[in-house]
């Protein structure tokens, strides 16, 4: 009887332990996603006093990885975890990496917010930044809510999106290089948009990669380099595993 | 005596599998050196035909990062190993997650030289592309030798190279933009030359991430995020732990 108290007991405490990573993991999260959309809108508006915000931010996510990630390898280590649960730290693992990097790509259009000159000459491409932003925040919001929810369900049509993100950057990119070549004073200023865009173009793939760690983490199959139509199929075909 | 027998046979088979993942990691860290030199090398010698293998070549990489994936999460699963064994294989797959994204830079290279048009506008840049190719050549050569090595001795010379490549980027990037703006019939060749030169500058970022998870690795050390002096400090003052 003490056996089985004691039992329980390492069983709860490993839910528990759980259960913080996730909470964790969903904190950086949401912080990744209030850096693009901070990082972007002062990119848009020359804020400057934002983008230095989400510059000194950058570090709160860097610390969040290295102690998230602490935390898994420490359980890994402590509790030998099997089947889901050790998928889930391992998906964890990866998904930091990415949220990680997504905040990298954040603060490389607050630097470009920074030295804003002459700030009016592309706002014309701010709409289409706009809708770049908008469409990578659902893909990334999506990507984490599946994580917190251990469903795969929206996960296809999130990564269905990412070949928008990519239509939407190249036409950017297009109309760019013609403004460019029509009036090459603006060359700066026009690079700096176009890097912001393959910021955000770089952050729907980030979030792409989010969703296929969850796709691994519930359903025990790596969907990585898959072409859309297997990985749906991946997806629909297997049930959940291993819980 | 026969437990014993039991119990050395299981270590030999555990040491074989680990040296067998360590050998292919070395296997794609060699395949992705190479895709590195043959795109660039494509690109500025206007070579469609180096750049077709390249791209070609990149399913290789990402059927080596799932297989090497897939080993070490088995491993992890039915050895349940500890101190060293699990930080090499913790280690194992964040190189190949990096090793991955150096293919894919290899292959946005190798694209931008299947479409080139009018190769000859900026050949004066090639000398610096050639020098930044030298430079992150070395560098991820160092952390794959001190990966195969389990030695930290090299690491810090070759994470001090990074801004070197970082103020060569930044050189190419200013002098490109000044041609632009001289003569902007050239901006898409120029486009192209810039993307390179980032390309080359992302791989000597992921080539500092493989050092920095080769010392995880070695020392039992997160030395990510640390500026260069802390990072010199935690090498030089731990020593090896837990083999």
């Amino acid at each position: 009887m003490d056996n089985m108290i004691i039992k329980q007991h390492i069983s709860r405490q490993f839910n528990n332990e759980m259960e913080q990573i996730r909470n964790k993991v969903l904190a950086m999260g949401g912080l990744v996603e209030e850096q693009v959309e901070l990082a972007t809108k002062a990119f848009m508006s020359s804020d400057a006093e934002s983008a230095e915000k989400v510059i000194e931010q950058d570090q709160l996510i860097n610390a969040l990885e290295k102690d998230i990630d602490h935390e898994c390898t420490e359980i890994m280590a402590k509790r030998q975890p099997a089947a889901f649960d050790l998928r889930m730290l391992i998906a964890t693992l990866k998904i930091i990496t990415d949220l990680e990097r997504i905040g990298d790509e954040a603060t490389r259009i607050a630097k470009m917010a920074m030295r804003l000159e002459g700030g009016e000459f592309y706002q014309d491409k701010y709409f289409e930044i706009e809708h770049l932003l908008d469409m990578v925040k659902e893909m990334l919001n999506g990507a984490l809510d599946s994580y917190a929810r251990t469903d795969t369900e929206e996960l296809v049509a999130i990564t269905a999106q990412d070949s928008k993100v990519d239509r939407e950057y190249g036409s950017i990119t297009r109309q760019l290089i013609t403004q460019m070549m029509e009036d090459p004073r603006n060359i700066t200023r026009a690079l700096d948009v176009l890097w912001t865009a393959r910021a955000l173009e770089r952050i729907g793939d980030h979030a792409c990669n989010v969703c296929e760690h969850v796709i691994y983490m519930v359903k025990g199959k790596d969907v990585r380099h898959l072409s859309h139509e297997e990985l749906t199929r991946t997806v629909n075909e297997t049930s959940k595993i291993g819980r």
